[in-house]
């Protein structure tokens, strides 16, 4: 029996509602069992909000999850039962909703430190983590950029990269879908130039290589990677700057030396119409931007995003907390539905 | 009579091939005369690839152009007549197809001077160009990063910007369409920082502005337009970077003052998606890539490249002079066509 273990986000956000939206596809698409780790009295009200038919169980451990039905069962039952480990204080209900709030801001924290826990002693499968929001993070006394510094900081690894992922679909015309993989990712532009390094383009190469092969299925072929440039036109033969030179052309040499099917620098606009017309599985992006724009317009209410590099299998919604259509009850699921449907691909291919 | 100039770019690349095969069309949906700037015998040859029925007819100066026939007329009849002015050396037809070569780098910046001239004295309307290729441009001694440089030099202009426009259609619902223009564009992205500055944004958006207003008509509705971030999640309250605090919010503060509808900044990543929506009519993005992917990928075959801030009207295609398609008779004519069409009418809204 596999086990997904979603966070609830900021409660003040979407979270709540897109999780009691998305809970019958999630059950199932992913035909595994999945628990909520957050509060049962603010899902209980997501429920009412979107009118479903739950009932909201706490449980004090994973261990306690009683199997729900199978996939044909849970299509036709007017009731869903949603299993919820409390995390953080009960004051989070007090919280005004689409505000930024320390109450909400540490909850949310609990609930990721908790599920993270799970996973790493094996009893979770993987986490699946609904939209925080980074200021109420700051106003609890955590600082950190989003979620992946925290699950990198609590798994203690260093190596670790921030994906989007686009399923085969609407827009998307590789089989396998489309990763994206940032070099550099939370940092202001400035400060991006010091990190893009032969070691970190052949790094990051690696991580969205090994997390495809596990789509593709490795027996069948290998991923096929493309590399963006950072300056425009591939940096024009070092008219535009040099990086692509001296640090992204010898990166990708050596990534082929070390087996993988690799090709670039190429200029970031032509590369992401190339990857949507599926001439390649991945793209390695050097900054934020470069994949983030590509992706949400190829496809916002679907993009999942993928922490790679932990000991452990995590994904997300690729959205934020939205404040401004938190809590109106019409919130879009399919970004979190396919973070679930990716997340259980994952923990199979293990 | 209105009179479109078409220089003919690179003769290597797709330039050639691309104007006779839109040909028919340009003078259709244009309701304009129209010129060739290039060499008439490259011309011919492409025609003869395309199985084009058309008789090119030089000429030696814009007042020799006989007026064409009508719309109807043009749709009906089997021969066309491309009138051509002859620019550069006949070594150009030696250069062998998809080849970089000083010869036709020579022959593309004459064809430019020319047409621009032209433009400048008024016997022109508009100038569109096909694409060029720079490393051949390079080699013939013209240290140009691109047509918008060579074209503000000779206008002698030092405020203007290139601009990206995608008509209403295909991915774009804004009535009239979506503009993105860049505060930086054609240099290594070390160096944009001490480019973007609160008078360059504010200059940018003037011009794209004004731009905007002759596309949807001054009496109508003032351009709502919309400013980029430079950094990730527009710099999440100076957590990565300080330009949106210091230099973008001013600048919007001060476009504001001057009766512009413009608000910002917005992450680039959402913007994107919502000027798609049509909430905005034009963007003004801080560099080359946050503009580029975006409208690639929305609509790379009708993309639209205008040159604000000169003297004259000029139009280009957005794409390159893809010497691996280049003179198989297959490139598309969707772009030089929208091309055509907005420097009518820019021309016409004068």
């Amino acid at each position: 029996m596999m086990i997904l273990g979603i966070t609830m986000g900021d409660a003040a956000g979407i979270g709540p509602e897109i999780i009691v939206g998305a809970w019958r596809e999630i059950v199932c698409q992913t035909n595994s069992q999945a628990v909520v780790y957050g509060h049962p009295e603010i899902l209980q009200h997501a429920a009412v909000l979107r009118n479903i038919n739950a009932v909201i169980t706490e449980i004090r451990s994973v261990r306690e999850i009683i199997p729900t039905p199978g996939v044909l069962e849970t299509l036709t039952i007017p009731t869903l039962t949603i299993p919820c480990i409390r995390c953080g204080e009960d004051n989070v209900t007090q919280v005004p909703h689409g505000t930024v709030d320390a109450r909400t801001g540490d909850a949310a924290y609990q609930a990721i430190i908790r599920a993270v826990d799970d996973a790493k002693t094996g009893i979770l499968d993987a986490v699946v983590t609904a939209p925080i929001h980074k200021n109420a993070l700051n106003l609890a006394g955590y600082h950190y950029p989003g979620h992946t510094e925290i699950l990198a900081e609590r798994c203690g690894v260093n190596d670790f990269a921030m994906m989007l992922y686009l399923g085969h679909g609407e827009n998307i015309y590789s089989e396998h879908g489309l990763a994206v993989v940032h070099v550099t990712l939370h940092t202001a532009m400035k400060n991006i130039f010091g990190q893009i390094t032969k070691d970190s383009v052949v790094a990051k190469a690696k991580l969205i290589d090994d997390f495809m092969r596990r789509i593709i299925g490795s027996a069948k072929r290998q991923p096929r990677i493309g590399v963006c440039s950072l300056n425009p036109h591939a940096g024009e033969d070092g008219l535009f700057g040099t990086e692509e030179i001296q640090i992204i052309r010898p990166a990708i040499q050596q990534a082929l030396a070390e087996g993988l099917d690799i090709k670039g620098p190429f200029p970031a606009d032509t590369i992401m119409t190339e990857a949507q017309k599926g001439t390649f599985d991945a793209v390695v992006a050097m900054f934020h931007d470069q994949g983030h724009i590509a992706l949400k317009l190829l496809g916002m209410h679907r993009a999942v995003n993928i922490t790679l590099g932990l000991p452990i299998i995590r994904t997300s919604v690729a959205h934020g907390t939205a404040f401004d259509k938190a809590w109106q009850g019409t919130a879009q699921t399919g970004s979190l539905i396919e973070a679930c449907r990716v997340a259980a691909k994952l923990a199979s291919s293990q």
